[in-house]
């Protein structure tokens, strides 16, 4: 086991897979003894340009458009503070907050690398079945990408039967 | 960090990038006081049928084919007695071994499923260049389709300057 403290970056999102990352990593892989940095990490999506238009082609308006900032702050938050209670019972560990704007894909490679964390913990899927069909899933990309090392956790499909994904 | 002894598997072969992997994981996962199993696994990738025949369709000779055999199992031995030499100076950590024949993808996964293991750790290549550009890479086979959790371990480029890969 290392000697030193470790910085550990966890990439949490609004799925359950995350969160389970997340819990798996503070029972497996994060040490009190060791003082480890713990570092939940949120990526907000930017809006995508074709959200400033409806089906038919008018702008939304300056109100929709507020609220629908407003929401994704929400989301934001609310994921942080899942992720923050999950972590409370740790007293040795320093845990620290990222939230960045951009691809998911991109940013936590980014963070990772500017923080120069020593591992990245996440779940293996970060986007909804859809999207990933098209964009390939965010872990895939990060394990490729990422220069440090990179901890894929699944939720077993068995635990519970409430998986989402 | 969990109360009971985990077992984690790790997959090595000929590259670097495998020994990398194995002892970063004992710097930084393995952990002597919680009684951890470590399953070292290295798989023989089976003879592929053209290679009992030479470029001109004529059969190699039994000679030929045992040598061939020969030095695939002295390769097995050589990586796993490599493998062994850097976990010597774990104490309370119990070292297995396994090797099995088959395609490194697929293996990797069946013996991480067979024997439970909590963790799978592997460096980022597991085949050669050309190799990958054919088949993919086995750590991104092994993230998608292994149902316990996945360590990738690159090697820095900037560690030595003597990265194959």
């Amino acid at each position: 086991m290392a000697e030193k403290g470790r910085k550990i970056l966890v990439a949490v999102d609004e799925g359950d897979e995350s969160m389970y990352a997340l819990k798996w990593c503070l029972n497996n892989v994060i040490s009190e003894n060791f003082k480890d940095t713990l570092i939940l990490c949120y990526v907000k999506k930017p809006r995508a340009v074709y959200t400033s238009m409806d089906g038919k082609g008018y702008l939304f308006s300056p109100d929709v458009m507020a609220s629908m900032e407003k929401y994704s702050n929400d989301v934001a938050q609310s994921v942080i503070d899942k992720a923050k209670r999950a972590c409370k019972h740790l007293n040795d560990v320093k845990v620290e907050i990222a939230v960045e704007l951009g691809d998911p894909r991109d940013m936590i490679c980014e963070v990772a690398e500017k923080l120069n964390v020593d591992m990245l913990v996440m779940g293996s899927h970060g986007y909804g079945l859809i999207k990933r069909a098209f964009l390939g899933s965010v872990s895939n990309h990060c394990a490729q990408n990422a220069k440090c090392p990179v901890l894929i956790v699944k939720k077993p499909k068995s635990n519970g039967g409430n998986d989402k994904h």
